[in-house]
């Protein structure tokens, strides 16, 4: 099956799409939709819906997961942030009911076992989870990645704990 | 021309329709759309771009015109509020580019004079400057008249004054 994971932002939206079949994960691709500071908000939340549509074209994804947003310092950046949330989450809720939300700290425990676990030695689990030679760049494409793989992880937990 | 003023909420939205037509201004439609709790956040978000959407294929609005957000004391109503902001702006967006935003100041400043008016002070007006016979229930309906009325308004300055 193939996952999509989406780590939201208006500035830089990360996402990373992967294979999952049985026990092997594989990286199909990553990458960043970015949208321009100078544009106004509506211009830029829709190139954002648009680039989100374009990736369930291209991709066809069984399944999406989001990172979920919890608080933020700045209340700016979260207004923003939240907003891009948003419109990504719309254009897939409007076409699949296979979406997912993780939050950062079930991210970091399905990744690396431990809630505590900062940004590198996440991204280090990732490129080794997914036999990368490098750790992926931008670190919101690596977010992203690590997003579809903690849904990989969740989706196998369930199954050996026999959930729902 | 058609003004469709919106206020956002992820769970009541509110709406307002507006005819102008040199100094006349008539109430078409306001209302609120609604999600409920229960429902998981995506659901929710679609089920507004979805209304929105609606609300465009009914009216056909000239102009469409929004609150903007631009802090909330408590985090996670302005999280809530934000990724509906932004669910409801791209349902316009990606149909028109006539989409307008104004500030909470602004749309005191249009419809009172004054950027100290209170809420009820505000509604009053709405329902003077339109004739109606009661005051429009609920609030938020309410809110969304005024911020469409501010776009009549904002358009009415900018012919007087020259601006563009």
């Amino acid at each position: 099956m193939v996952i999509l994971g989406i780590d939201p932002g208006l500035a830089t939206m990360g996402y990373g799409v992967i294979e999952v079949e049985g026990e092997k994960r594989r990286v199909i691709q990553f990458g960043t939709l970015t949208t321009k500071a100078a544009e106004p908000t509506p211009q830029r939340l829709r190139s954002i819906f648009l680039g989100v549509n374009q990736l369930m074209d291209i991709y066809q994804p069984d399944d999406v997961a989001f990172e979920e947003l919890f608080f933020s310092k700045n209340v700016t950046t979260g207004i923003n942030v939240s907003q891009a949330r948003g419109a990504a989450l719309v254009a897939v809720a409007t076409r699949t009911e296979n979406l997912y939300e993780y939050t950062p700290m079930q991210i970091k425990q399905a990744i690396t076992g431990w809630g505590g676990a900062d940004k590198h030695q996440i991204q280090m689990m990732v490129k080794a989870l997914l036999n990368m030679r490098e750790i992926a760049r931008p670190d919101d494409a690596a977010d992203a990645l690590a997003v579809a793989l903690t849904h990989a992880n969740s989706m196998k937990m369930k199954k050996l704990f026999k959930i729902q």
